[in-house]
């Protein structure tokens, strides 16, 4: 569930690009209108915004934004402001671009959407790169790499919730198999892995408990020091328990000697309005501290702000 | 471009469904109403004849048309009445079934439709059969087959028309090079084929025409009796030639001992409406014989008369 909230009153699409106009004008720039404004409007009206912005001032609103704002702040605004979609397609894009440490941006961008919200990222991936999701990432990447990713990122999963019982023990004895083997690269394991729906993957991951009383999720952890096996730890985190994933990421993004702002700006802006209720319950869970406190420790000034309103928690 | 002829005036749906319904009724089938109603009408309106056959007899169409006609001529009309994305769903799930002699038809839908159209198919497969075409492809598959076939169906492939032709230098040099080497499986050359865009291909077929002076397709017809190169030849006709790749295969299906009507079904039901007039004048080129001439001479009868009615050929 969404952790923003909106004003239960209609809000004016004109009054709030008039007052983000406003922000910009004179000497400096008012942040914190520009957070009660931005952080309070969900997906379509920040859309909405958007094309008024551009219609009555001639100029892109992120333009605008990047223009007056900076660092950390900026870049968190500039994320949450895009539409889901075109957001998805510039962290994938960015990822093809830095190697190995943005692999685990693009397992989570592959796994934890749904196959519809995927396919739109894609549109809007060729409306703004004039090019496809699928060669940017089979271009960037080799071997064992490219075999687990492409598919990933390629397929369009079936989203329904029926379930094959019979393929799942099938399937689940494979898996013991080739991680018994250390073969995380063999074709069968990759193509459970990137080919079946996530509720068949949660039977197959089920059945891998009951047959050897072991959580497969827990079993790739003490190899995950090595790239590869930390990634497939991460797409079935991905496919099965989203927020768990979120939550390792915050937690690994926060208590870091210096604060990784890259993935907890990433985090909250792509999980905001889909999921943080749910990564916020299980942050505190696994660290007996709310995520707001911890990132207010960590944090400070207009990007503090900006993330305690993403996570339903600022003044407002 | 089409082939199909629609009545210039405003059909009536309700006359439609009734005069089909006629059909079907007391001692024997009214085929020619059946052909005279079907073959010309478009995508859309038999969409709406099958939802108003439905919504007043109770019955799918298709149902009733699988009672009432057979062998041919009923898979004929059978996968014209479905929707374009149901019928490549339908082709697909078959094709997954039988092994080997199929993987033609798999390269042949993933290579000739747009990413769009590849999409509602894949859609029309979630529905129908409530798995991913892809999941259904990878379980089928071993090997080489699994590794391009996979990607070739699950890639959302950029449909603009930008090309980056110092790209297509470098990557016609890779292909040239593992075509030497005989490495149709190598995991450069199956990238190029499975992630870029038509466009792009196209413009690395002509930089490899330029720098070698050969013709890749032609130079793959030498090996193709090897079924793995002749699905790598097929997917690049498909993707850059597809009213060659056509021609090729109504040729073969008519000039064999014995018609391969499934072939030739497949064809002008899928085709009919899209770019049946390019393989038309392909297939005079090559055969110094029109194609309803050929169809006539080696089918007959009802069937005979629904291909030519297709193929803008019949009688009305």
């Amino acid at each position: 569930m969404s952790t923003i909230t909106v004003p239960s009153h209609a809000t004016s699409i004109t009054d709030d690009v008039d007052q983000l106009h406003n922000a910009f004008s004179g000497f400096g720039t008012n942040e914190k209108l520009i957070i009660s404004i931005l952080a309070h409007r969900d997906a379509e009206q920040r859309k909405q915004i958007r094309d008024t912005y551009a219609a009555t001032y001639k100029e892109d609103l992120l333009k605008s934004l990047d223009k007056e704002l900076s660092n950390d702040f900026e870049r968190l605004v500039h994320l949450w402001t895009l539409s889901p979609p075109e957001r998805d397609a510039v962290l994938i894009n960015e990822a093809t671009k830095r190697w190995t440490k943005s692999n685990q941006v693009l397992v989570e961008i592959a796994c934890t959407r749904s196959s519809h919200d995927l396919l739109l990222a894609k549109q809007a991936y060729h409306a703004r790169f004039k090019k496809s999701m699928e060669e940017d990432i089979a271009y960037h990447t080799t071997e064992d790499f490219r075999k687990l990713m492409l598919p990933l990122i390629a397929t369009c999963r079936y989203d329904g919730s029926e379930v094959n019982m019979t393929l799942a023990k099938t399937e689940a004895k494979i898996l013991h198999e080739k991680i018994k083997d250390k073969c995380l690269n063999d074709d069968e394991f990759i193509r459970i892995l990137t080919t079946r729906s996530k509720s068949q993957i949660n039977a197959t991951l089920n059945q891998f408990k009951n047959l050897y009383g072991e959580d497969i999720i827990k079993e790739l952890e003490e190899d995950s020091k090595d790239e590869y096996t930390s990634l497939v730890r991460a797409t079935l985190e991905c496919l099965t328990y989203p927020e768990k994933y979120f939550e390792r990421v915050l937690r690994l993004a926060i208590n870091k000697t210096g604060t990784d702002e890259g993935a907890l700006t990433r985090v909250v802006a792509t999980r905001a309005e889909v999921d943080m209720k749910d990564i916020k319950e299980e942050y505190l869970k696994r660290n007996s501290v709310p995520l707001d406190k911890a990132i207010a420790k960590d944090t400070g000034g207009d990007y503090e702000d900006m993330l305690l309103a993403l996570i339903g928690c600022g003044d407002q």
